[in-house]
């Protein structure tokens, strides 16, 4: 296949077989991560400050370790010294060291033979501290005075003269920035906020782990990434990592929250000193909310050039973020580079702040950054595009990116799909519905990189023609399905003779987490590549036993065909066959790939959302929700629309409801779901989706990731639409029954 | 390197470092089958039946199925028709269908939500028997009037007019065999027999399996070789293998017994009407006695003629064996062909017979066939040596087999050890200790071809260097430890760097059991290739950096170096160093290898044994014991040792004490470890041992395997030692007290 070359005339892609996780979930029979058990296992319980900032004194375990069937404590002591940089990050924020930096931040951890009695053990844990001044909110921790909560982290980027917890800062663009903001007709300059959210993750952190004396472990966890997962635990506990094996379970949701480690090596900590007893270790919901890795909370300015015709001139934006007490979790600098991805604009300048608070450690949540970026530079969109009475499809149109333009963020674009989903979402029906009182619609677009990464696949032949691949990716959003499709249209089988199976870290190469919306593309990617790789393997058998050369064989629809002099000489050998006499013909059969892809295509997608404002209230009702974005190719498209489906839902969510509150005493005050609310399904209308096809020239099947960028437009979209429905404009999320009646009568007031 | 260039050298091969598993084991942390739990298990129990042939009229589940908490019952009935040969038989053997074939055959089996429910429920099922006549022993088995067992199922090989329970005769040898008696100073013949002998594994048979209606399934199982388990479940099933994942568990002990399939499609089968909830299945020792695969009984004649000197001028022998009710489960081929393996005679010639009875279905059992072969053949040449009065080891290496002689069964040995063991053997100071009265010593020579089988291999780097290897072939008896140093000792690097992991069926390529003592020679070498390929990917990473041609980049202690014009001009760049970069110069790195490795090395050794025998009782005491066999290379010396020992302690149970012994009834009188006695340590000595290494030329390594000629001559050993030591000749196994003092009286009195 020539590079770049793009298969088309499919079988299988783009059909919708059941997938083959199907059945499990919905009887039950899958096993999730609090599902293991293993014999002798012992049960963890960990415990956590109540406070957002302090000293450790003294930890006291003795009452706990008294109590019968109580087998391990551990504390920071009993984790490794020396380690340095993001592996000291790690295991700080595994266990507190001299002090606690956040509301939640483990302390100590006991196991016990029943988990009663690991809780009632970690109550009796008794420990000293000494509370120290706090700060949550991203611009307080930037103002004088306030509290340092890491002396000497900042990089050299930071200009001298910030405050300490200003840890990095980024700034780039290009062009005449004056020049641009002179050309435009209107300059606006506003200001946004969003707070932090949480992936929502319907299954909480949950693992079992055991360590011998020897070094050796295992561990078996609900995680997007087992490779991750074993490396950060063998820096933490400084293990090597290969002797560390990794099983992931199936996994309920991670949104990219479970491609890092928390409470993991914790398990492993207490099995070692429980003498190889293995330990299990499963959150709460308030453990998943205050201890986890939510999103940044953003303070966001952005600045506009628009003529009247709807041409950006010039922008930029400053983006201060918060990424908790570490540096480099904050997504900042994702945040800027995708803030004008989809335009393409002559003068631009990105500026952004990362700085530490006293708040959990930021994990990535579906296109980390993107979604406050947009959410800033959509709305200021729409704004002038409002002031200046033009269509907001048309405006993003007019200044939309194309193939070979000159990305916001750097690289030159090849194929991408932008301007596509701009005109299927404006010829969509939902676009000219006609709206009634109090209802608005607002559209906006968004992006998203996606990312190759690194990826080992495997595939196997079995011995009777029916195949499996071996994928390092855990299946999040159907990826067994779309890569047992492309498995099967490459090597022309029936979808149902191939097993997609997410195997351990024991058992393939180092992948990636499924993260970066990676997984369908870069182990399809593989998964082809090995699938080629074992056609060729099968060619040279049949060629042998023809007495042929292996050159002189094709291979089309499951079997191998000689050809040209020999086209008909022989009768075509079919998997089965060829799989039937391997081990006689020179062994068992396989394909492997191992490489990090390049070819990863951008995404775009455009939303489109009608609201109603219930002017008496405050409340926002979802009238409409249409999702028009770029998948490439899509090989399974109920899972793509599900995709897109469910990035709506998370982006609506963070637009009108989710958010983390601290309270002055630096404590979250809705650790829990009644009070950090996610739409349910009640909330929603039905998601109404068009897939457009863009195909990716980067992978054989056209594949872009789909996974994230439905998160990105939400935000904006949905404060565009109550803007058109109520006249007021929201600037800091979420867009609450309460801050929308304060801005509505604050507009009438004003 | 070229082809048959075998390494030297080395650091870490034939060193003794602990083995990978030996924490696990010795902790209680390792996971053995019945260990796996799964959420929703049910717990399973089968009906077996007490009868040795009994036509199966009707069987009533209704009582067993109106128990609360009983969720399934199987019959024959639930399994797929339409199987044919050894498909049928495997089916046929898993549950009986028109008949029950022999004591503890399967009739029916029930899951429940608890153990004790399902005992219950299982006595509940009420079966019809019409009671069949029935035959278990060979020689009955063969006799005209004897019950048949299956009509029709003798192959055209059998010679008209004998009894259909024969299904297969083998004729084969070489040389004019009257000439070569002729030739003979004494020419003696003698009848020998053997009981039905259990592999005695300490762990039963135990699995978990789930199996949904979408016709995928999963297994946890204690076997030998779990691609084996998901093909032959497959094939009695009717699934397709790939929607099968098979793991393996820890196992303790299998030695044959545990490479073939008994009552995993009952629990995938019962998992399956039961909603796919797991099933659970853990045979008691009584089942495993009754209804798993012990080795054929044996009933055998060999003629030998010698000249004075010792020289074996012609041989021929008659063996007969059953291998339960089925086709093709005697060892009676593989008998024959070890029968004269280790011996170099002019003419020769080989009978056998197999014969169906009514007993457990025959499995391997370490070296199948060879113990009997060698008790019959050494019996009598030790018989003729004395007769000569010459000299035990030197008629052997009179007659015994050199490099580039033509086997008894056919091909022409390589490079073979057999005459170094027996030189060893004399030499060791265990061949000329003074014997006090009633003493006696034994020599006897034995063989095993080995086997190389299917293999697949992988093998990744980790982020941080260490090594990762995933074979397919189940520890048994050291290979973790084995693999790990060849694969160590290739990348030059630590043994403490590599783990060695049995993967999973759904993880890799088709594996052969571990049988046929190919384990360390076949994943030791395929992982030696496997870790040729990721050198090879290695140097060209550091040929990337360097900017040089990867041709001129060499490796060697765990580095790449520049070589040729280059050599000095970079710094080596270690193992640890390309792996933190692999993700960013070309992804992961991995290694694999998949074949069916040619190769493979014939294993002799050379056993000498001291008795005692208590002329009042017939007891006999093992004074001393000596093993001297080849292991081409050693790659972990105590390894190699424990399986010497272990062979020999297995065969002297079968010589003094173990037996299968059916009554009138054609029932197992002696299912249980009291009544079949296996010796345990304070039956025995300490095993001595001496390791001669004559390198396979067909491994990287030179490895033989070395599990399975150590059971082979101390059948004959301990048989040519109790006649030394008393006069009187056995020549029926087991020597039990009873059956020695019977030879001895009979011989006092004449």
């Amino acid at each position: 296949m020539a590079k770049d070359e793009i298969r088309t005339g499919y079988k299988i892609i783009g059909t919708r077989p059941n997938r083959p996780d199907g059945l499990d979930k919905v009887t039950g029979r899958a096993r999730y991560g609090a599902d293991f058990h293993a014999p002798g296992m012992l049960f963890g319980a960990v415990v956590r400050s109540p406070h957002a900032h302090a000293r450790i004194v003294k930890i006291d375990a003795s009452k706990a370790l008294a109590l019968k069937g109580v087998k391990a404590v551990v504390t920071r002591a009993d984790l490794p010294s020396g380690t340095t940089g993001a592996e000291f990050d790690l295991q700080e924020n595994t266990l507190a060291g001299e002090r606690a930096l956040y509301d939640g931040h483990a302390v100590a951890a006991v196991a016990a033979t029943s988990q009663l009695l690991a809780n009632d053990a970690a109550r009796l844990i008794e420990v000293d501290y000494e509370i120290l001044p706090h700060v949550t909110d991203v611009d307080a921790a930037m103002a004088e005075g306030a509290p340092v909560i890491r002396e000497g982290a900042a990089d050299h980027s930071v200009p001298e003269g910030m405050h300490p917890n200003v840890v990095r800062h980024i700034e780039f663009g290009h062009g005449d920035l004056e020049a641009g903001f002179a050309a435009a007709d209107i300059v606006r300059q506003q200001h946004y906020r969003t707070e932090a959210t949480h992936q929502g993750y319907i299954e909480p952190h949950a693992c079992v782990g055991q360590l011998g004396e020897d070094g050796k472990g295992e561990m078996w966890v609900c995680t997007q990434g087992h490779w991750y997962i074993r490396q950060m635990c063998a820096q933490v506990l400084g293990l090597e990592a290969a002797q560390l094996r990794v099983t992931p379970s199936e996994i309920g949701g991670g949104f990219g929250g479970k491609t890092t480690i928390f409470m993991e090596p914790l398990a492993l900590a207490l099995s070692k000193k429980a003498g190889g007893r293995p330990v299990k270790l499963v959150m709460s919901r308030a453990e998943v909310l205050r201890a986890t890795g939510p999103t940044a909370s953003a303070s966001m300015d952005v600045k506009i050039g628009m003529k009247k015709d709807g041409t950006i001139t010039a922008a930029s934006v400053e983006f201060r973020m918060q990424g908790g007490p570490f540096v480099g979790m904050s997504p900042v600098g994702e945040a800027l580079s995708c803030a004008f991805a989809c335009y393409t604009i002559p003068a631009l300048r990105h500026v952004g702040y990362e700085v530490l608070a006293n708040r959990p450690k930021c994990a990535a949540y579906r296109a980390p950054g993107s979604p406050m970026a947009a959410f800033a530079v959509e709305s200021l969109i729409d704004e002038m595009t409002r002031e200046l009475g033009l269509d907001p499809i048309d405006v993003r149109l007019k200044n939309g990116a194309r193939d070979g333009d000159r990305a916001s963020y750097g690289p030159t674009y090849r194929t991408i799909g932008l301007r596509q989903t701009l005109e299927a979402a404006k010829a969509h029906p939902n676009y000219s519905v006609p709206l009634g009182p109090n209802q608005g619609r607002g559209v906006a677009s968004g992006f998203w990189f996606n990312h190759g990464g690194e990826t080992s696949v495997s595939l196997a032949i079995s011995e009777d023609g029916t195949v499996q691949v071996s994928v390092g990716t855990p299946d999040i959003g159907g990826s067994r399905a779309s890569i047992a499709m492309m498995t099967a249209e490459t090597l022309g089988i029936p979808y149902e003779d191939v097993r997609v199976n997410v195997v351990e870290t024991g058992a393939l190469g180092v992948n990636e987490p499924t993260h970066g919306s990676r997984a369908t593309f870069a182990s399809g990617k593989a998964a082809y590549k090995a699938a080629q790789q074992a056609i060729g393997e099968m060619c040279k058998r049949a060629a042998a036993k023809w007495g042929i050369d292996p050159e002189a064989v094709t291979w089309s629809e499951g079997a191998a065909h000689p050809a040209g002099d020999n086209a008909g000489k022989f009768e075509p050998m079919t998997i089965k066959e060829i799989a039937a006499q391997m081990g006689k013909t020179g062994g068992p059969i396989s394909g492997h790939h191992e490489s990090t892809p390049g070819g990863v295509g951008a995404s775009f997608g455009t939303h489109v959302v009608d609201v109603e404002v219930d002017p008496e209230t405050g409340r926002v009702t979802i009238l409409r929700y249409l999702v028009v974005q770029d998948a490439g190719r899509a090989i399974h498209p109920a899972y793509v629309e599900g995709q897109y489906q469910g990035g709506a839902v998370q982006g609506i969510g963070w637009a009108l409801n989710e958010e983390y509150i601290y309270g002055a005493d630096g404590r979250l005050q809705n650790p829990v779901f009644l009070d950090y609310r996610v739409p349910v399904a009640s909330d929603l209308p039905m998601i109404d989706t068009v897939i457009v096809e863009v195909p990716n020239p980067g992978h054989p099947y056209g594949v872009r990731g789909v996974g994230e960028t439905g998160i990105t437009p939400p935000l904006p979209a949905i404060a565009n639409a109550i803007h058109a429905a109520c006249g007021a404009r929201v600037r800091h999320l979420p867009i609450t029954p309460a801050k929308l009646l304060k801005a509505m009568q604050e507009r009438a007031n004003g």
